[in-house]
């Protein structure tokens, strides 16, 4: 590619007004009311919860089928208008605002639940159903999808992110729990990645080619996910420990030994702070995991048992443990009330706060959050460590004043340095969130040269104009 | 692309000898004495366990490194010569056979063991590693690699081909065990494709796109890999059915009620009739599961009770089960020897056979096993049929003589006509042995034409000049 390739300028400035007002113009002929240019419509689309500016598109289209985005795709490629992708726009890391402008393409309407196959225990749904939806929707067939990125997110979006979440640990992540995908491509082609079979050798693995792709090699419309039984049996419980190592041992021993866990959840002793100032709970401020068992109830019972050996083996206790369902909510209240919790944390009501996530070699999980930790000490802002921490996955979320530039800055460092400590440890720069825009300058960090220019070469040849959400994951 | 473009002439025919002369001169300058031209040799590497023909490689090299190979690739690049990567060379569908000539790199003696991570339940090899030598290697620290295709496989071929058998119900195929790949790309750059993290979202799935890829993108030098925990128990069983209905009908059972088997594995009755003539076991000749179980002792005791149950609701038994080491080995002595054992059903002993599969969605599998023996039996073949039915996935060999044209004929109808009865079950032409040369048609199949022209677009992509393992996976 030369300095004057009209792909790379694509990727550093919107494209002329003249062909985003044409392409408009025939989008509107298309779609009539679904197409929608009102700066209200235009800002909730460019907005997200990361702290990336809102970058509105020029127009959003509600679409309701897949020949719906088919048609609004070949109507942007023929003028070289941007295209982004938006499902519950739960985005953490700034993948659905739209920097150099183009059209949002909005797949929330497409929310239907298309065929249950309760005996191959998969489901086909389009990508705007939520995962809430989905699991209510399943509730009378006994099965269910465990995926849970704890927002109500679209699966398309959970697709597009690669997101995983508290099950992660038992389920695996979306990568793991995606059969087929049908995806509109940047000339409005609509490609099926698979079929429904559990497993295939039969060619190159596009389903997983666009898990992850953030919208920048497609456009999902379709979907084929694994379900699962609801477990016979459910436990949930509750332990403090005396250091975040004594805590983090045990996840590491509990995932070493086998122990099935279908979730272990950590929280720093300022979270504790911020359950006991949200809900009076009265805890010690120590690090506590928050833990779940799925299987048969003599399984569960055997599981918390030899979970309860391990905890106390790093000085973990007093543990508090139940499988009635109502109990089990209210154990796990506090964690689900996280991001409110820490919302007392904040030292003005004009502070502001976001989450980021990295993931390490479990090995080094214990060193990365200890070292997170001081460092928000030493630098001096509130930082509280909520972590995926079987899969060494943690977040934290720096709470600032958006509008006080020493906080922002000091926020930046705080990430940066977070994110390079995880790189350091062997880990990457995002575990379960995306790289967006956000985390776009740590991929040259993550990743060699040679292994961005492969991936470069794949978005090349898929989209040579780079229309699909320009800006995102890669650079020029 | 046009009609004289050299890179689909390259799929069509072989290099001029003299660009192969002067490759393999630059590569004999560079290896010395491991690059080999002996026709012994060459014709060695141009065979596998397929019926695909014997197409020889121009030069083998006995590669040692990475940049062994990277050298090689390079040196071929530079003269548009064909490179097919190989390991142990158990390829069931033609993958490692040079139709238009070229330098097979044989990375067999890339079998060093570099890392085990304990901690983080993970290990980093190189390619030519067996499975086999893998488990041995780990065999004190606790820790195994589950992944078992029967054959004793190189991780380096089974990361390339998809690769997955009889555990795969429980741990996965490769695509779930594989973390992070170094690969030499088609112009000898070397790529590494993740970090040891559990999971990431940071940027497009490369370590996806190369498994599965057989050789076609890029060769694999070095894998890192998931291990899990020995399970404390290990349970094995046998049972018999009064039809595959029944028999299948289990493994739904099984499968939907969340129950962990780890190992399930039908024969049908023809098989049952091998182990008689080979073990005199004196079995009923009708089908028959192998099971295992792993877990702790409590938990695998509950599912052989459970699954128990379930078969004696659909009439199977007697159930043969034990937990000792010896006699599961002599309960799944049979399941191993099932190759052996299908020798004794050949009609003459010029007779040959060879392993072909299909994956289904679940819910057809008994279909499609009832269907595939009555059709032998109408065909006039003998196919015996083993599956990994947790999955539902089965394979079936049938019984040739490769010199009489009336049983080739009747041979590739019967294969023919069990790949379109999968796929016409919503299945794939191959859950776990990949495409090779034989199954190319059967892609056109499978995929739809703008399916198959993605995985054009990145292979072209990637491969401009389609040096690596030409002929196989997708045609022209």
């Amino acid at each position: 590619m030369t300095e004057h390739d009209p792909a790379i300028a694509r990727l550093t400035q919107r494209p002329p007004q003249a062909e985003i007002d044409v392409a408009v113009g025939e989008l509107a002929a298309r779609f009539g009311n679904r197409l929608v240019t009102s700066m209200a419509v235009r800002e909730q689309h460019g907005h997200n919860l990361s702290w990336t500016p809102n970058q509105p598109p020029d127009a959003v289209i509600f679409a309701q089928s897949t020949e719906d985005v088919s048609d609004a795709v070949k109507i942007c490629a023929g003028h070289g208008v941007p295209v982004i992708a938006l499902g519950a726009n739960t985005s953490l890391e700034g993948h659905t605002n739209a920097p150099y402008g183009g059209v949002s393409i909005d797949v929330s309407q497409m929310n239907e639940i298309l065929e249950v196959h309760a005996e191959d225990l998969d489901v086909v749904l389009q990508p705007g159903v939520t995962r809430k939806a989905l699991n209510d929707y399943l509730r009378d067939t006994g099965l269910f999808f465990p995926i849970d990125p704890g927002a109500d997110a679209s699966i398309g979006g959970m697709c597009a992110t690669r997101a995983s979440g508290t099950n992660a640990v038992r389920y695996g992540t979306m990568k793991d729990n995606v059969l087929a995908l049908t995806v509109v491509m940047p000339d409005g082609r609509i490609v099926k990645t698979a079929r429904r079979a559990k497993k295939s050798s039969a060619g190159y693995d596009l389903t997983r080619l666009f898990v992850g792709s953030e919208g920048t090699l497609g456009i999902i419309t379709e979907i084929t996910l694994k379900l699962y039984g609801i477990p016979e049996a459910i436990s949930a419980a509750t332990c403090q420990f005396p250091s975040i190592k004594a805590a983090c041992d045990t996840v590491i021993e509990t995932i070493q030994s086998g122990l099935p866990i279908a979730r272990i959840e950590l929280v720093d002793p300022l979270t504790v702070r911020a359950f006991n100032n949200y809900a009076k709970l009265g805890l010690t401020e120590a690090p506590m995991l928050f833990l779940e068992f799925h299987g048969t109830e003599k399984g569960v019972e055997e599981q918390t048992t030899r979970f309860k050996e391990l905890a106390e083996g790093n000085g973990g206790g007093p543990f508090n443990w139940t499988t009635k369902p109502e109990e089990r909510t209210k154990l796990w209240q506090a964690r689900h009330d996280v991001y409110w919790a820490h919302q007392t944390l904040k030292a003005k009501p004009e502070m502001t706060g976001f989450s980021t996530d990295v993931c390490v070699p479990i090995s080094r999980l214990a060193d990365c959050v200890t070292q997170t930790i001081e460092d928000a000490e030493r630098i001096g802002i509130v930082a509280p460590v909520v972590g995926h921490v079987g899969d060494g996955n943690f977040h934290t979320g720096p709470l600032f004043d958006p509008n006080d530039p020493e906080d922002v800055a000091k926020a930046k460092n705080f990430v940066e340095r977070l994110v390079r400590r995880g790189l350091d440890m062997g880990g990457t720069c995002t575990g379960e969130h995306g790289v967006g825009q956000a985390k776009i300058k740590y991929m040259r960090e993550e990743h060699s040269p040679e292994t961005l220019n492969v991936m470069r070469a794949i978005k090349r040849a898929l989209d040579p104009q780079n229309i699909m959400n320009p800006g995102k994951v890669l650079d020029a």
